[in-house]
């Protein structure tokens, strides 16, 4: 078997102005980025604007596990599946963040024969969009910490700046810092964690904003820190909202590439899953939507995470639900669910399958908890006994749950033409009927209460006294009629990251609320969530290289 | 008269396929970054070796005042008129930095009628160049801290690494900071100071090398800190040599767009004018020099910088010196050399510009000194008097120099045809016979000395106890057979920005060296130069905006 990048780099590809045809793009719609990517101006979403939208499924997993579930190659294989079945097929995935890349992760493209191209570029700077957030974020940086220096007209507390630098890299000695030092000259002394650049809320506006006017206004809402008298200060007080859009108006527009079977793919925006949604750009998956008939798109983490906030976050603003959900499993994850090493995952374990299955039930049960039909979709690893796939199979039939096996690592899209039949299949059966777990104008309490009750399988929540004084605070400037966005573990459907499978009788604690105005959510943060990763101690980035004749080695 | 944005907004430009193909470059070898920008493949070099190259011409000035030369507008008004007059004319400029845009500056890509379009692209993300020279730079920074964090096998003194992060955002806060805070997991303090992007040496490199194998051997020997036994350590050592080309590949592409007037332009790299060489990339240049007969280009700040180090520094790896230099001066400027304050520029005054005219003379004496023939171009403000014209063209006559009057920046190309046909003319004469003032085999001191006495008109230099100390250390890894990087104010000929004029009598100090052996130069520093600039009190970020429509506002 090739690696990725081999595989990657023998597919030349068609040039981007031949997909875009395929989707009835003008030219004058089409911004290339070289001869295999583009950006797509936004003003398609108004010419288009009386066409109604394509079928949409989301793509979904059970918990991530280091074994790995391949939701993002699923995702490619079931758009090229329904490529080849004769659909109008369009797939929205996020953009890569370059900073996992350089440490351990490897790239964001899919993997094998499941791809989207050109792979290098997508994983490094691809159509710069992490490089205009990063530079918003830290042109709002600067401008706060000027504004302070120049007489701090606004009163800010440089004790209480929440809004924090940002850069694209794993950088553990930024997480905390002191600036501004070295006297009077240079700036007012204080504290900074830098973060990661998909952690900025700005990444999470781009990734919500419906048009640029949109984009503006949120911007406006962010909240970057409070005054003296402990009064928030806005984007909108200091006046940079509008430079703020000016640095984003081409980060906003989505990106068009291709798969390695020439189906488009866009690929935009990338806010992380736990801190933020975790979901591709509402502009692009609505850009689908218009030039699709089958839109395939996926969201972060497990349902639990990502899923929940595609179906209560985002699709209240995208105006349109899924028709379908697939939830990704694989025997290894389900094994590792059922109490087995990572060491031991090659070996044949029916007995810990069965009982990671209920990791899989759970996600099932909740994804129809919100009158969604759903498909299991089994990523076929070579480890992967006829046994343990039989089991497999029956178990999830058992649940009620329809069910396929894929295998598009290895075998490109052919390996999703069963999946994609059945997909196409419920989808023509229009049993879609969605309804959202909890309304926006429930209290901060219930809705957090709703969320680990009904889709954790908790016992209800314990809130910090901090997070009390904070809910106060936050009724009193009408805060709390916004959706709650969790940031907890992705490894586990409760709070703490060992418990695995279907965990029971756990309260989970939410220490700390942070108000997301231009997102337009609150972050409700359970246990130690990290927003700045760290290297290794050997660095993916270390093994990189490209030769003078451009080729390149060791990225994956 | 419309302002700079609104003069670029109502031209829409052709597209820069057509450009391009004006070039005779074939499509494959051009990337396009939207309608109006392209990268082009260095392939272009290989397959054009063998032209010989086209006629060179460096645009430089006096010492820069507060008043403003114009010395860009020049360069692209001179351009224009060649392209008018039938020449093959092809620019060739460095590329702006966002952080200075934000602050007061404005855009670098002329002005008036004299401009490069599209303006607000170059001026913000433009093909991402920064953004990969930022990225490659803190990629860099995080794979230090790592290695000291993760056991530290090349024993890198913490206090003694030399790398700096950078940011292309003018950040006064982050001048001076402590990292790597926050305990046992959170890597090791240390102190950081942040510099601007155009500061880096990656920057410089990329200006540099002549190709993608000349970019991996420079990164190689950059130098990043020192051993707890004061041994040098480089990129090389810690294997990063390969990941920064990754990161870097695209941006080593030069990048074509066209002026107002459809004269081709190269629009790639800027280092700083003081601690780097301050001159668009050799890549660019010479590719400028592949496909054009005239070839115009400009060097930062004024003659004694920019022109030096064009000739000194650049020359040597472009293989080819300048056909004919134009010193831009301006009446205002000069007046202001000539003891005028700010607010009486406006005021007829002829015996100030008599005075102020010494500071010219210098500089065309020392362009002289190197065998190029010159011409004064006098750029035209509205404010300059018929007797004030009349007076320095007889003053530059009797300096001996050629001297023409330009005024592209209210009248585009027809501004600036006189000086393109005396232009054309004396390079007609082929009088250009080049030699640079020392050579590399000299040592630090006597390269320093030269350049003090015979260009900048100095007694010679003082070495502080430790720039000594250095010299003997730099002897001995034989660094000091390499060129002289002047870091010296812009405004003055002097080591003192009040002295303007024609200063004598001064010694220049030598307080510190730094060795930039992947740019392959070593910096001299004299007085304080600042490489993270700051915000003032109202950033022209402030005044920016952009409407629903796209369309922008406060870019200038």
């Amino acid at each position: 078997m090739k690696t990725d990048i081999e595989i990657a780099q023998t597919s030349h590809g068609v040039p981007i102005t031949d997909i875009a045809e395929k989707l009835n793009l003008s030219t004058d719609e089409v911004e290339q980025y070289g001869h295999l990517k583009a950006k797509i101006k936004t003003s398609v979403l108004n010419r288009l604007k009386d066409r109604p939208d394509g079928k949409l499924i989301l793509v979904t997993s059970i918990n991530p596990t280091n074994a790995g579930e391949g939701k993002s190659t699923v995702t490619i294989g079931l758009g090229d599946a329904l490529n080849a079945l004769g659909k109008q097929a369009v797939i929205a995935l996020r953009e890569p963040s370059l900073g996992p890349v350089m440490g351990t992760k490897g790239g964001a493209t899919g993997g094998g024969y499941s791809q989207v191209m050109p792979m290098a570029d997508i994983n490094l700077h691809f159509t710069g969009d992490m490089h205009a957030i990063t530079t918003a974020n830290n042109t709002l940086s600067a401008l706060i910490d000027n504004h302070i220096y120049q007489g701090n007209e606004l009163q800010i507390d440089p004790r209480r700046v929440i809004w924090k630098r940002v850069l694209d890299i794993n950088d553990r000695s930024l997480r905390q810092t002191t600036i501004g030092l070295g006297g009077l000259k240079q700036g007012v002394p204080r504290e900074e964690q830098f973060e990661i650049t998909v952690a900025s809320e700005i990444m999470a506006v781009i990734c919500l904003a419906k048009n640029l006017a949109d984009l503006t206004s949120r911007l406006s809402n962010i909240i970057i820190g409070y005054t003296f008298q402990n009064e928030p200060i806005t984007v909108g007080d200091l006046n940079a909202e509008g430079v703020l859009t000016l640095l984003l108006k081409d980060a906003l527009k989505p990106n068009l590439v291709q798969t390695l079977y020439q189906t488009p793919a866009f690929i935009h925006g990338g806010p992380f899953g736990n801190i933020a949604h975790g979901c591709n750009s509402v502009v692009a998956t609505k850009m689908a939507l218009k030039l699709g008939d089958f839109v395939v798109t996926e969201a972060g983490f497990g349902a639990d995470l990502g899923a929940e906030k595609f179906l209560d976050i985002k699709v209240p603003i995208l105006e349109k639900a899924p028709d379908a959900i697939v939830i990704v499993a694989t025997i290894r994850a389900l094994k590792m669910h059922g109490g087995v090493p990572h060491d031991e995952l090659t070996i044949e374990n029916p007995e810990a399958l069965k009982l990671g299955v209920a990791n899989l039930e759970k996600h099932v049960q909740n994804m129809q908890k919100y009158g969604l039909p759903v498909i299991v979709a089994v990523n076929q690893f070579t480890s992967d006994t006829d046994k343990e796939l039989a089991l497999l199979t029956r178990l999830c039939e058992d649940l009620g749950a329809i069910v396929e096996i894929t295998s598009s690592w290895s075998d490109g899209y052919q390996g999703s033409l069963a999946l994609a039949e059945k997909v196409i299949s419920i989808i023509e059966e229009d049993s879609s009927d969605f309804e959202a777990v909890y309304s926006f104008g429930m209290t901060i309490e219930e809705k957090a209460e709703t969320i680990v009750k009904e889709l954790y399988g908790g016992d209800g929540v314990f809130f910090t006294d901090k997070a009390k004084e904070q809910i106060e605070i936050f009724k009193k400037y009408g805060w709390d009629r916004l959706p709650i966005c969790m940031a907890k573990t992705q490894f586990s459907l409760s709070d703490d990251p060992k418990k695995v499978g279907r965990p029971s009788e756990f309260t989970v604690v939410i220490r700390e609320l942070v108000p997301k105005m231009g997102a337009g959510f609150i972050v409700a943060f359970t246990g130690d969530i990290m927003t700045m990763p760290s290297l290794p101690k050997e660095p993916a980035a270390l093994k990189m290289s490209v030769d003078s004749n451009g080729s390149i080695k060791g990225l994956f």
